[in-house]
C-alpha cells in the first residue's frame, strides 16, 4: 500500500473495529457469563460503545477520505479496491443515522434482551411487550433515516442481506412455500418415524463432551475457541483468532450436538478470515445468509449425513448406552432427520424449518409497515403456525417468545436464516459436482484439523 | 441537582465511566475467559477503548464545565462538591497525557499480560524481559508528562494512592521493617508450627463449594456476583450489580479459601457503593489502600480468626475427612497463621507478607530511577530475598515473575497492599472499641446474608 491516504483509512477503520470488537464481547458476556444485577450497566457501557463506534465511521475525516480514494485506482478484487468500496458502502448508510440513535438502539437492546430471558422463563409475553414496542419505535425512525425504498423492509434487510430485497426474497420464499407446503403433507402422510428415543435422560457434561469430540475433529482447539452454555445459542468473535460458540446442553434430548456443530459452521467461517483482513470492514463474513449457508451446511449436510453417523455413532451410542443401546445406525440416521411440524425454529427439522422463518418475514413486514401491532403478536403467530404448519401454540414462551432476535432489535434478520439454507445446499450441489466421493472423503477423515492448521499457520 | 452544567458534567463522566466499564471487561475477559489466540486483537481493542476513555475525559468541554463549576458552592461532604472535586483532580492529571500515550500503555500492558502467563509457566524470564522494558520506558514517559515531584516514584503512586508522597510510604514501611525483622527473627527461634496437613490432596471442586458457601454465608449472591477460577486471583467490578471474583485453586492445598474471602473483601467494598454514584468517578473505592483493607480485613480479621472456624471448621473437617479428620480445631487455627518466611507473596503469612512488599517497593523505586535495568530485576530480587527473608529464590516463577502487576504495566501499586495491612487492622481496633464482642458476633452470625440485602434494596 502506497497512498498514505490508504494508510489512514485503514487507522481509522482499525479503531472504528475495536471499539465493535469491545461491543461484540459486551454482548457475548451479556449472554453468557454476566450476572442479571449488571444489566442496566451494560445497556449504558454498550449504548456509548456503539454511539462512539458510530461517531467514529461517520468523522468527517473518514468521510473525506473515502471522497478523495477511487477504488478505480485499484483490481476490483484488490484488498485495496475492496476496502474503498465496502467502506463507502457502510458509510454512506451510517452517516444516514445519528449516533444517538444507535446508542438508543443499543442500549433498548440490551435491556430488552435481559427483560427477554425471565420472559421466556415464565412465558409472560407482557414483559416483553414495551421493550417490542421500543424497539419498534426506534427501528421506525431508522427507517425513516433512508430516502423512501421500495418496502420499508428493504431498510432493514439491508443490514444484514446487504443490496438484497424485500421482493427477491419474497420469490425465494414463494417458490419455498409453494414446493414445501405439499411436501410437509405428503410427508405427513407416509407415516411416522420412531425417534422416540432422542428424548430421555442425556447426561449434560457427556453432551458437553460429545460435542467437544466432535469439534475438536473439525478443527477446534483450546488456543482459538470456546464454548459454553447458553439459552439461546450462538456464535461471536470478539477478536480475530478468539472464536466463541455457544450451545445449549439440555438434559432431556442431544439437540446440543447439532447446535454445537451449527454454532461450529458460524465459526470456522470466521476463524477463516484472512488476518491481513483484520481490523477492517472486509474481516468478517460478506452477509448473514453467506454466514448461515456455513452453519446449516455442517449443521444439516455434515451433521445429519450418514457418512458423519457411520464415523460417530458408535461412540454416541457408548455414551448414551441406556438410551441407544439398543438403535441400530439405521434408525438414528432416520430419526435425526425426521420430518414433523414442531413449535420451536431451532429444533425444527430442514423440510419444515423454512415455513417457521417465513412466518416470522411476513410478520415483520407487517409490524414494519404498522398493519400488525406488537401487543397483537401472539394472535398472529398462532394464527399462522396453525395455517403453516398445523401446529397449536400451547403458550407464548413456545411461541413469539422462543427467539430472542425481535428482543435484540433485530427486524430483518431471520429471512437470512432461509437464505442460508438455499445457499448451503447450491454450494453443496457444486461441491459433490467437484469432489465427486465427498461421503466417501468425509466418513474417512473426519479429523483434518492439523491440516487446517498448517494451511492457516502458513498464511 | 439544579444546576445544567452539572447535569452536563454528569453525562460526560458518565461517558467516560462506560468506556472504563467496557475497557474492565476486556481486562476480566481476557484474564479469565479468553482463548489465548486472542490476544493480539485484545491489546488492540484494549488500546482503543484505554485512549478514547482518554480522550472523552480531556475534551474541552469538560475542562470548560469544571473551570465554570465551583465545588463551593455547596457542603463538602455533598454529592456535588465530591464530583466536582474528584473530577477535577482526576482532569488536571488527564490532560497532561497525551491519549496516545494512555493507548500505548494499555496495548503494551495487554500484549505483556498475555506473555506473562507463559514466561511464568516456564520459569522464562527472558521472555517477559522486552516487555519490562517497554513497560518501563512507557512509564518514563508518563512520568515526564507531570512537573518535577519531590521523588520520581510520587507520580506512579498517586494513580493507585491519591496525594500519598513515596516520603510517607517509606516513613510507614521504616516503622513497618524495624518492627517486622526482629519479631520474624524471633518467631522463627520460637519452633515450628506444624502445617503439614495443609499440603496433600485437596479436591479442587470441593474446594470451589466450599468456598461458595462461605460467600454465600457473607453475602454473595448469583444474581450480582460471579466466581472463576484463574491463575492469579484478583476481584473487578465491570459495572454496578455486577461484581466479579477470581480464585486459584490448587489440586494442593486449600489457600482458594483465603483467596476467595480476599478478593470477597474487594467486591463487597464495591458492591457497598450507593447506587446514586454509579457512572460518576466517585462509584469506585477512594483508593488502592483503603480497597485492600477490606480485603485483608476479611481474609487475615475475619477469615484466620477462631471465631470464623469455630463456625467453618466442622464443615471442612467433614469435607476433607483424609487430609484433617484427626486435625482439631486449635491445630488448624494455628496453621493457617503459621508465620514462617516463604516466596510467594500471595501465599505468605500476616507477618512476613509486608516484607514482600518493602521488596517489591524498593526495587520499583530503583527501576523509575533507573538505578536498576529490567534484565537486572531476577539477581537483585534473589539478593532482597535472601536479606529480608532468609530465603533463597530457585526459580523466576517464584521469583520476579510470580505476580503480574509490573506485566501489566502497574508500578507503584505493591505499597498499597502493605498500607492497606495497616488500615486493616486500624479499622479493626476501632471496630473492636465501638462493638466490643466483635468474636461473639461472629461466631453466632456468620450468614447475614439476608439483612445486608434488605439494607440494600432500601437504599
Amino acid at each position: 500500500m502506497k497512498d498514505p491516504k490508504l494508510d489512514r483509512l485503514r487507522e481509522l477503520v482499525g479503531e472504528v473495529d475495536d471499539l465493535r470488537k469491545a461491543a461484540t464481547l459486551l454482548f457475548w458476556d451479556q449472554r453468557v457469563m454476566m450476572p442479571p444485577g449488571g444489566a442496566q450497566a451494560r445497556a449504558e457501557a454498550s449504548a456509548t460503545v456503539g454511539r462512539l463506534a458510530h461517531q467514529k465511521f461517520v468523522s468527517p475525516e473518514l468521510g473525506k477520505l473515502l471522497d478523495e480514494l477511487d477504488e478505480g485506482d485499484y483490481d476490483y478484487d484488490s484488498f485495496e479496491a475492496s476496502l474503498i468500496r465496502v467502506t463507502k458502502r457502510d458509510y454512506e448508510k451510517a452517516v444516514r443515522v445519528p449516533p444517538e440513535l444507535t446508542g438508543e438502539m443499543r442500549r433498548s437492546s440490551a435491556l430488552a434482551l435481559s427483560a427477554w430471558g425471565p420472559a421466556k422463563q415464565s412465558s409472560d409475553f407482557q414483559a416483553l411487550l414495551p421493550h417490542l414496542e421500543r424497539n419498534l419505535e426506534l427501528r421506525h425512525r431508522y427507517v425513516e433515516c433512508f430516502p423512501p425504498p421500495d418496502e420499508t423492509y428493504d431498510v432493514l434487510l439491508d443490514d444484514y442481506e446487504p443490496l438484497m430485497k424485500t421482493a427477491e426474497v419474497r420469490e425465494v420464499f414463494d417458490e419455498l412455500k409453494r414446493e414445501l407446503l405439499p411436501l410437509i403433507e405428503e410427508i405427513g402422510e407416509a407415516g411416522e418415524v420412531d425417534s422416540s428415543f432422542l428424548q430421555g435422560d442425556f447426561d449434560v457434561s457427556a453432551q458437553r463432551d460429545f460435542s467437544m469430540k466432535i469439534l475438536r475433529a473439525f478443527g477446534y482447539t483450546d488456543d482459538e475457541w470456546r464454548l459454553d452454555q447458553t439459552a439461546h445459542p450462538f456464535m461471536t468473535s470478539p477478536g480475530g483468532g478468539d472464536i466463541r460458540l455457544t450451545t445449549n446442553f439440555r438434559p432431556n434430548d442431544i439437540s446440543s450436538i447439532f447446535g454445537s456443530v451449527h454454532e461450529f459452521g458460524h465459526g470456522v467461517y470466521e476463524w477463516g478470515v484472512d488476518p491481513s483482513l483484520q481490523r477492517t470492514p472486509l474481516g468478517s463474513g460478506v452477509s448473514l445468509a453467506l454466514h448461515e449457508s456455513q452453519s446449516r451446511s455442517w449443521e444439516n449436510l455434515v451433521g445429519r449425513s450418514r457418512a458423519f453417523w457411520r464415523h460417530f455413532y458408535p461412540e454416541l451410542q457408548q455414551t448414551f448406552a441406556a438410551q441407544l443401546g439398543s438403535v441400530d445406525e439405521e434408525a438414528f440416521y432416520r430419526a435425526v432427520n425426521k420430518v414433523h411440524p414442531s413449535l420451536i425454529r431451532i429444533d425444527a427439522d430442514e423440510v419444515t424449518y423454512n415455513m417457521h422463518i417465513i412466518l416470522r418475514f411476513e410478520l415483520e413486514q407487517d409490524l414494519i409497515d404498522n398493519r400488525l401491532e406488537p401487543k397483537d403478536l401472539p394472535g398472529a403467530w398462532s394464527a399462522r403456525m396453525d395455517e403453516y404448519l398445523g401446529v397449536d401454540v400451547p403458550d407464548d414462551a413456545r411461541g413469539v417468545l422462543q427467539d430472542m432476535h425481535w428482543a435484540g432489535g433485530s427486524i430483518g434478520y431471520f429471512p437470512t436464516y432461509s437464505l442460508g439454507n438455499v445457499i448451503s445446499v447450491q454450494i453443496w450441489e457444486r461441491l459433490k459436482e467437484d469432489v465427486g466421493d465427498v461421503d466417501e472423503q468425509m466418513e474417512r477423515t473426519c479429523s483434518g484439523a492439523s491440516s487446517r492448521r498448517r494451511r492457516r499457520s502458513s498464511a
